[in-house]
């Protein structure tokens, strides 16, 4: 049995809460929130566990192995170290870090005591993004050309963080978990027009082998769109999250080429079209597997399959974005193995 | 009554020709094509116009008062001179010419002629774009703060030009038709996969007052999209242009925060829901419209809705996004007085 | 303070449970199943409320005022009828009980002792039914035409009723609200293919003023459609309820017609297409709103909006329907002051 | 090469000109319209082609091979027993005739002068037909359940036909072609709003082996819906017509039921959920099919894929719905072996 300590009942705070509870591994001990009113929500849905608003109690008390951060960005560098130093394995919500700088020093912490560190990249858990890894990895799409994907609604405006780290961190870890490819140099463009902060941003990735990712991010949309596009030599991915039961297609569908080398300027395009599979998906809740997998990279001693090196990854394609945005677009490389010297540099450069 | 030779009868050919045919005020006298299996088209479908293989003979027709450019993208520059410096009006399909410094020179050899150029930016005469034009007109959306449009499908590969140039054309028309604002600078990525040419790209465009654009072109999706949102501080709109009946929708929606500056750092960001408006959209065909046009520009010599200068801004623009395609998303100005010089500067400031 | 007594938590119970636990006017202090395991989901998220399986334990109780009977519809009349003679007011599950005279009993029963009753017609107070309702009533929709409704997806088959009694009652209870006119008449086909019950089955309702409904039920279908088409005079409505935001739309499309008397035979039918409306909805849950209702009705002493006799006419008509269906289609009547009389001439005057 | 003359150039006759011209074994040498509009656009379109207002011309030509009827329902008798007695193979628009008799002595009018029928069931010959076609005789479905279509749209109101004539032939065309059950009897219902013909109707068709087929038309629908669900035992099957790419889906669903006859009133239901398949179909376009079909009938000198035996059989289903829903809903039997008896009976007992 794990046990767990929460430090944030918001928004997101509860799923938390009670996908941790309905594990038989797991229970929830403690809930730290600085609102008398989360607190107050705490005490009524859950009875029985110990409601604080100093995160100091959790940190201390032995009878916790874990603690789960699901508290604002910026505040998840300062909790997660705090656990990790009181001897307990963290769960934090995505993007797990401020920057790459406090990612790594986690990763480092966590290491030399031992613990687990697992960032919240829920998706990766969903049924449509299990069969889309399967169909890609059993070559069914053959070479990959581009993932595309739109997620834009109206809303919610965070305080801290921009679209792009607030939205983005699930198109990008979802691009990580599914793309074989690492992404070489990123450009992103935005635009701010409310708080302070970018509401509307789209963002290239660029990967070997030509590639190509691309991310539309917008709170101010009318609509609400979740949809991906992925295109392949062999067939192409419809991914629509907000469909009820079709969420993902599998189009038999492709260009065929004449090839003849001395017609090219005749070549003639033609385009193959076959039969849609639309597969059934699992429909077990991705947190639920979630907080499976966390409990039993803890138990089995291993990493989780979102680690603090996937919340690393994450981090560092969310600041070279913001890099290149705050540049309108300049392209910003992610050469990962000289990547504090690229940053010193970029950061020069940049004026920043 | 204008009388009009056409050259080229291939995908887009023979709607020009019938709805030019169907104007009381104008009638096509001559096709001319260099494929025999077009020439035949023609003359079973309009036995009584003149066809040929040489366009020379409709450029020394006396009869004929303009010329119909509907051929590949790298010939309008020629068939255009060649009908202007032979006395004739031009109607020229998009984009207008390979260049800006075509269309420049076209543009005077027109004006010192005293003839008429229109380039085919038929989207302009569709009922859904003449309603946008007309909310966005009457300030019902407010403030504008993003235009974002994809327009994705599988093929159709062009030869000589990129997706960019094939299917951005149309987006950079409405937008330089529905935005009042001038862009200042253009950002651009894109891959190549299968013809030399890329066939995925991104634009994004910065216009003054915070107004962000941005286009997804694709040839390689598996599904067609056509949507565009456009999102103002009033009200925002989703023209979807592939459904039936309803394409057009105006959202009262809208982001409301509390100003208080004490609280910023508390501001509560809300979310007004109201009705939402479908408006009924007139049905005359795009291309009959824009032949009338024409026709009317000629005969009140006057300048059309869609004259060399409109044909020049989209070049520019597609200029623009093809150096900063070719550069990975490199920022390129778009200052119309002194391009060359913020080009230097630009390239110089970016470190390149 | 209205306390509650809830005697079945099986598919339907738990919902009830928890919005009569919301209100602050309202407490639910015992729950009765026969199932073990659903009394062992009703203390693990109800620790507080007391668990039986024995109904006559919440009859008997003295600090019990209302009954919610929330069981299969074959056990409805007794259980109400056992809370009514106990002295407490009843909420039922729909359809009301499983006959009219049943239902007749029991609203006779509830008068005799000044109780309240209240059939569970959800769908009343949802934001979309309330809207419809609201279009009807400002005559927006001009004289009646149609009432169209779709209402089928894979499942649930139910062991003691077939698709009409399980899903037309929605159906029958919103036209019931939302159509002034009263039913004459009812034909109803239908067809059995696995448990016994009819699982696919149409029914057309007959009103004055040639007004007609008509619904389509099917627990086969491999979809989930929840579509009505309302059509009148001066315009049309359709509501699709699995439209998450947009769900009514009005539309401002009719027929004109030239009634030049002596042209008949010439008569040219026009259309009219304007703008469609897409009504902002509240979005306040209906169960709640529910709840409130019968709460209220109790504490003012006066009818709920869905009493017994709207509980009763939508028994009638299920009941006519089935009748009908039974013989393959025949016109059963409704003529409330003498059902007997015109059955009988009905089926003489169709030669059964 | 077969020559044809066309009686008739309104809304379809267009269509049945161009396609029966684009065929190489085909000729149209002469049109009949009694409108001058209509003869003027014949002669617009079609220079070399003979037009004439009097039919008679057609009829005693010794060039025409075979006369198209492309006129009001009511005309089709006279003129194609016309054609036959002049010799003329006759195509003739659906419904075939106005009643069964009609379509009775033009069947033996035929075969007496060794001449060819064939009526224009368009719908066979889509490639959404054919799919569905070729999946039911693979038993993909497995045993048939049901078969629901709705065909509802804003008008086009007909004078001399209600709803149920002019819709309801391509279901029931579709049907007698798709389900290999005769259908045994049918109740319809239907109202009248404008006009003096059914405007809204509904049409159930029993069949053998508990098989139910459902039919909702509509001229007073505010959108257009083309859907029709087809349910068997193995697997079930969606066809939207209005989808661009997608039209017709093949779910891998059911139900699964627990056998066990000692736990009936326990038995368990569950639901199988599988993948779905989109296949693709040809898009060759249906008219051209059909007119090559009956080009083909002619020159194999054998009855066409929907000659006048198939024409006969949805005039006959016609008429029986019509039948029934002039006696509201009355259940009309379909016996083939005794339908000559049936109408008389039926015509008495209904005061027709």
């Amino acid at each position: 049995m794990i046990t767990f300590g929460v430090v944030g009942y918001g928004y997101w705070g509860p799923n938390i809460v009670r996908n941790l509870g309905q594990l038989e591994e797991a229970e929830v001990v403690a809930v730290c929130d600085k609102s008398p009113a989360s607190r107050r929500r705490v005490q009524k849905a859950h009875p029985a566990v110990h409601v604080t608003d100093d995160s100091a109690e959790l940190m201390s008390n032995s009878d916790i192995d874990a603690i789960a951060v699901v508290t604002p960005v910026w505040t998840h560098y300062e909790i997660a170290k705090s656990a990790l130093q009181s001897g307990k394995h963290v769960f934090v919500e995505k993007p797990f870090t401020s920057n790459s700088a406090q990612a790594e020093e986690l990763i480092e912490l966590a290491a030399s005591k031992n613990l687990k560190i697992m960032v919240d990249h829920t998706f990766l858990f969903t049924g449509a993004v299990r069969k889309i890894r399967q169909v890609l990895q059993d070559n069914t799409l053959g070479k990959l050309y581009y993932y595309d994907s739109t997620r834009v609604n109206l809303g919610l405006f965070q305080h801290d963080v921009n679209v792009i780290w607030d939205l983005a961190p699930h198109d990008l870890s979802i691009i990580d978990h599914l793309i074989a490819e690492t992404p070489e140099a990123v450009v992103a463009t935005g635009q701010t027009h409310l708080n302070g902060h970018e509401d509307v941003a789209f963002i290239t990735l660029y990967f070997p082998n030509s590639v190509i990712a691309h991310i539309n991010v917008n709170w101010l949309s009318p609509v609400k769109v979740r949809t991906t596009l992925i295109g392949g030599e062999k067939k192409m991915l419809v991914w629509n999250d907000l469909e009820a039961d079709e969420k993902v297609k599998v189009y038999d569908k492709g260009v065929v080429q004449n090839l003849d080398p001395e017609r090219r300027e005749k070549m003639l395009t033609g385009y193959r079209n076959g039969d849609v599979l639309v597969p059934n998906l699992e429909t077990t809740e991705a947190l639920r597997l979630m907080a499976k997998e966390f409990v039993a990279s803890i138990v089995e001693q291993r990493p989780s399959m979102t680690d603090g090196h996937a919340g690393y990854r994450i981090v560092r394609l969310l600041e070279a974005a913001q890099e290149s945005m705050d540049d309108n677009g300049r392209l910003v490389f992610l050469n990962e193995g000289a990547i504090a010297a690229q940053v010193a540099v970029a950061m020069t450069a940049s004026g920043d």
